[in-house]
């Protein structure tokens, strides 16, 4: 018999009125983030596809201006929460901070979010890295390294604090009237250098004994704490071989964390756009780029750059020695490096930030699609993808419809769900808790 | 034509396992408040009883050796997001902290809940009385009276951030590509002593305008706040005299604050204890409280009394001049009160709280059930009732079945809902945003 194939992990990652800046003007596309009815109808077809996990963002500030989904959302805990009772198999992803919440009130939602889904929530640990969020909270937006830091204790106590219950915590002895076994729940009492949180959660061990951890970060201090503690990696590429420098770099530094490499899925966001012919694709990726508002481009351009470039000369090169800031996103490391390895315009940038944010655009037939995503994966450029439709449903319809079956007959994507939580589609074990070992 | 009778509002307190400390215990009842089948059972009862609300508590802290439901819980917001989907009608009210949260989180949750449930949503606002949760916030728990100047703060960012959009901001014209009326949306700019707050938020106005504001304080800071913010009040008596005079108390303020008595609903907790004889529902009372474990009653007084009692002899008089700390819930004083009207021992504490956590217990028939909440309600004593059933879904289903249709023949409660939103069942009209005004 033949060794079992490794297989994808597929995530989709949400944004009501598309991942395209202007996916709200597709013909037939959805019209709001603010609509349950969108996202229920995402979820059935994230399970229709045998999708791992559905992804959802989230900002701490409204910027009208920008992408309408970033404008106007709902909470992504609370929208989860709801999905979580039409759905049954699929992961469900919501992105908190570690900059602007309490570890103990993140700690509880994605606690109490796994119970309700039966097994399926994944907590985003972002650290923030717009600094417009800190209007919002009445602080100094930390700098990046600083939040890192943060970031590295606010994860552990929120993994603590999950451990705080043993399995078999809730016995409900109705001869003796015990309903808990205190033996098996314990405080954390951590006391570090950001927070001090003594424990335990008011909610038992939830079904996947810790919640799933997700991550984006790129820089270094982002790839150690991934390294270390992610279970997924959202991962912002635009080329095959830069993918698979960050993917060796990201597997390769987690021995130095006890961690095997196969323990982390590292899924790049990749923006399908499909058509019969790779003429339809590219024309369908035209009238799209057609409904752009250029002062939304150049808005989500300069939030990914951390920096307003609205003055730079339109068809000018993006010069090579472009310095960076502190709060530039991921997102711009990947993008820069595309318009110098391609000899881009500030043109270019625009029209790639308002495609699909900064992430890598795939425009072509089903099978040119599917050919592309299984080089990377087998090339070992990643586990599997962050789908981008680039507007709802038909945008997500159309890649579970035509481009998935192609892969699914190759035997790199599941036929069906073999397990019912997300820790179980990863290939993941479900933990002991460490308190109690 | 006669005037239309003024009616009754009722809400429905649920702990999954029951109000009563020991209700899991009861043939047939409900065995965890971690059950969402649970609290959707709880949600179909109460829309067949055309109830205003549904009621969830909080803590921030678990205390296994008290009440189950306190113990072991689902956190509220996503809780009441994953009910939105499974009710329609009745109205869904959470405990947030103003101690132990950030005014822009809590905003934008119940904006979320009340665009997901389409304008169903209530925030419990709460100081967070007992100082355990202090411990898990690395913090010094705040007194009372500083606690109530943070919330009088807290409370007015929440309502300003949700004024920042005005009805009709998301316009998404197709022709021009403008998702956002951007002069539909302003910040709030608040900058006060404890809060600062720029806005807006991510989230467009709410079906609601303004969620509704529930809250609990008895205290005279308690009551300036909810005299001038709240929409709701959930009141602990155990006395129809005292409860006259606290509701008299709460309306005379309002106009100070430039608000009439009518626009507060005023809703005393109430386990009803049902049986078809008097002596019927006596003898269910008493196997509720031969089923408490003695342990768990006197940490749930002690937590209400803010100190430990269990040093004072069981079948001693509770002193006249027992002094109430400042960890004291409102509890406290209702409890202490009916001791010294009823003579009352420590063991007859112990039960009472034990039995509904020191809320008022009515034990009787149907009839004697609705005769005394008609004379508490004909009396000026409230404005209806927070109904404790002491276990789910059984004690709620007798209420339901019961109590409810005399009323409804009195023609003291509605016999459908003539709304949608919780605003409109307790016939407040939706405001305009102050910002635009």
């Amino acid at each position: 018999m033949p060794p079992s194939p490794r297989q994808m992990h597929l995530g989709v990652f949400v944004l009501g009125t598309g991942n395209h800046i202007a996916g709200w003007r597709y013909p037939g596309a959805a019209q709001s983030f603010e609509d349950l009815s969108v996202i229920q109808e995402i979820g059935r077809i994230a399970e229709r596809g045998k999708f791992d996990l559905i992804f959802l963002g989230d900002n701490l500030a409204s910027e009208p201006g920008m992408h309408p989904s970033f404008a106007a959302r709902f909470e992504p805990l609370t929208m989860l929460a709801a999905l979580a009772v039409t759905t049954t198999h699929v992961g469900l992803g919501a992105t908190a901070s570690t900059t602007y919440a309490e570890p103990y009130n993140v700690a509880r939602m994605f606690a109490s979010l796994d119970h309700l889904s039966g097994g399926r929530a994944a907590w985003n640990a972002v650290t923030s890295s717009g600094g417009k969020a800190a209007e919002n909270f009445g602080r100094i937006h930390p700098e990046h390294d600083a939040r890192y830091e943060v970031a590295e204790e606010f994860v552990d106590v929120v993994r603590g604090l999950w451990d705080c219950w043993d399995d078999g915590a809730v016995v409900r002895n109705h001869e003796t009237g015990q309903y808990i076994d205190p033996a098996k729940v314990k405080p954390l009492n951590h006391a570090g250098k950001f927070f001090k949180v003594k424990g335990p959660l008011p909610t038992s061990r939830t079904p996947q004994g810790q919640p799933i951890i997700l991550q984006a970060g790129s820089s270094e201090p982002g790839l150690n704490l991934a390294a270390r503690t992610a279970d997924v990696v959202f991962a912002v590429v635009q080329d095959m071989a830069e993918a698979q420098a960050g993917y060796r770099s990201l597997k390769e530094r987690m021995p130095r964390f006890g961690r095997q490499g196969a323990e982390i899925a590292v899924l790049p966001g990749m923006m399908p756009v499909i058509g019969r012919t790779e003429r339809e694709a590219r024309d369908k990726l035209n009238l799209l780029q057609s409904f752009v508002n250029p002062a939304n481009a150049r808005s989500m351009l300069a939030s990914r750059m951390g920096m307003d470039v609205s003055g730079f000369p339109l068809d000018e090169l993006v010069p090579k020695d472009f310095p960076l800031p502190d709060t530039s996103h991921g997102f711009a490391k990947a993008m820069l490096a595309k318009a110098w390895r391609e000899g881009m315009t500030w043109r270019d940038m625009f029209n790639l930030a308002g495609a699909a944010r900064g992430h890598w655009v795939v425009c072509g037939t089903p099978v040119q699609i599917a050919d592309t995503l299984q080089e990377w994966f087998d090339n070992h450029a990643c586990d599997g993808f962050n789908v981008l439709p680039p507007y709802f449903p038909g945008g997500f319809d159309d890649f579970v419809d035509q481009v998935l079956p192609i892969l699914q007959e190759r035997g790199l994507f599941r036929a069906d769900y073999t397990g019912r939580t997300l820790r179980e589609h990863l290939g993941l074990p479900r933990p002991r808790s460490r308190l109690f070992q």
